[in-house]
């Protein structure tokens, strides 16, 4: 017969994967009730915003499922108390953590840069609307903010809190469509404050957020990479395991040029460019409707031409993404532009990952 | 009675400033004629674009007139030949040039740095447009373009040739009104070319486009600073004597959290805020004259109020002004707003320099 304690017995074999221990053990498992053949109870965990609490739900369910006897479990969710994080996570133990070992828990499948060697061109937007369209297409998606000195990333999502710090790593922040986020500007005490650091700090950063952030699991990480071909840049190329590169150019000819620069870098990188987007290719005047080229007719074209690679979407310039993208609800901003892109980027996206130099 | 003798006598007490030794024993006087009071003779300079040559033919006129029966000094210029150039300067000596000799032959009055934290805003345009409308107030005005990864000052004034070397450093590039500019496109064997460098590199570059650039005698340096507040806007504000910096935004609120961040690295590092210019406020529709705010309404003057600087200018985003940039015609571009702009930046800026905290 089906009973509470056989119902406890298998949730032991059930584990947190951060902490490597039984659920049950950890002292998650509350309230367990069994009821002609239906199990319930409530899953205690450290944060509601635990990016891994899917798989934990997941394998309890299974596992549950798995009884004789068992034809309905229903998971209920609340966060521990600060009283009980402690117990089984004892601040001193939040000091030893060893770098790099959230990495090990993530699953991440693919891995696209967003760069484009010139600042302004929209490179964030254009990553934050390819997340966005990502997600709406229903896939589990993060941000890691690799523009340390100019985040722009969070105030686009509206994201404005500290990220909670899990037992082995920073949990991301989570925008309200679900999708994952890590940046220097949500762990400054004012999003005005300046980060002068020089090279080997902005790229620990990076490391940082690759190796310490529990992502959890993803099927793609939109990395949004600052202007330039420094440091963030060389980390990332060298330190992160990349699918792919997308260059954001813009119609001027100068930036053209700077891009051109940004996918040299990626030549000499070994990282594959998966296609050029303009971006502010035009504008349409909200009066009369004239098409303007504001910063000249476009260059793209040539641009992907020069380099071999596809021109995968031409953008406008849209007061609209410029005031969504202000008032942090650039998940709200639609056009099929974007959606169209996202789906040319993930058919075109290499499966093989470019080999770390060094770290992880 | 005045002989061809006694000319080149007074000659001998001539210096070539950077070589520091006579112009005479140099043999860069040629062709000395006395005819009725009237002295000619023809210098022959290492290279024309010595920026140094103003000081040279003025040293020699006044000595001249300094003689008994001179009424009329006419001077001819030449450049040598390369075997001429390789007698006075052998090519050994070129490679054993020290470090940072140049910054002791140049006097610059005036060294401002345009910052904007954020990159895109049109920073480069707004630095080029400046030192433009300074040189046409008749200002001697230098350009060093600190930005390494991304350098487009050279492709907007049109200049593409690798700058001359000197025997005690690098001359600047000159543009068509006589502009002087140093960028790191300049020594690049193609403008496409990334220079892919971690931080200790960067800053070396800069500090050398400061020691050992062959400026001469400027009234005003503009320093075109790179988007962010890493190792190329901390070297310039700690190793360069700053009068002040200006800083660069846009109508989004997103570039005025950045260009916050550039103010507050400014206050940190003690170097004074000259004001705000706003770039891309708006755009008139070429076809019904609309005016459009392509980012939104403007931000610049909450961001000057936060920063309690004033606020100099709003300038219009101007296609004709991105088309020249491209054609590397930005000199010919004319809007009263940056002759306003120049006047009021000169007016602000003030005359004490930040103290550099190593090198020079």
């Amino acid at each position: 017969m089906l009973t509470e304690e056989k119902v406890i017995e298998a949730l032991k074999k059930v584990n947190d994967p951060e902490l490597d221990k039984s659920i049950v053990e950890l002292g998650m498992v509350r309230d367990v009730k069994v009821e002609n053949g239906k199990v319930s109870f409530t899953l205690a965990l450290t944060t509601l915003a635990c990016p891994l609490k899917d798989t934990i739900i997941g394998n309890a369910r299974q596992a549950l499922l798995a009884l004789d006897g068992v034809e309905a479990v229903e998971i209920s969710l609340r966060e521990m108390t600060p009283e009980e994080k402690e117990r089984i996570w004892p601040k001193q133990q939040q000091k030893q953590r060893k770098p790099g070992v959230a990495a090990h828990l993530n699953h991440i499948e693919r891995v696209i840069a967003v760069m484009s060697g010139k600042g302004g061109v929209g490179k964030s937007s254009v990553a934050a609307m390819l997340a966005t369209a990502l997600r709406r297409q229903g896939k589990r998606v993060g941000v890691l903010d690799a523009d340390i000195t100019g985040p722009s990333i969070p105030k686009m999502f509206g994201l404005h809190e500290p990220p909670p710090l899990g037992p082995v790593g920073i949990l991301p922040a989570e925008t309200s469509t679900g999708i994952r986020v890590m940046s220097i500007n949500l762990l400054l005490p004012s999003e005005d404050e300046a980060v002068i650091w020089r090279g080997p700090l902005i790229s620990g950063a990076i490391q940082q957020f690759w190796g310490d952030v529990v992502w959890g699991d993803l099927d793609v990480l939109v990395v949004d990479l600052p202007p330039g071909t420094s440091d963030a840049s060389l980390t990332v190329m060298q330190s992160l395991p990349l699918n792919g590169v997308l260059l954001v150019t813009s119609p001027q000819d100068l930036a053209g040029m700077v891009v051109r620069k940004a996918a040299k870098m990626s030549q000499h990188l070994n990282v594959s460019v998966v296609g050029v987007v303009e971006n502010m290719s035009y504008l349409t005047c909200p009066k009369c409707g004239e098409r303007i080229e504001v910063f000249g007719p476009s260059q793209a074209m040539r641009t992907a031409n020069q380099l071999g690679v596809p021109m995968l979407a031409q953008l406008p310039l849209d007061p609209d993404l410029a005031r969504r993208c202000d008032a942090g609800e650039v998940e709200l901003y639609s056009n099929d532009l974007f959606d169209a892109l996202a789906t040319k980027v993930m058919e075109r996206l290499p499966e093989t990952k470019s080999v770390p130099i060094f770290g992880k």
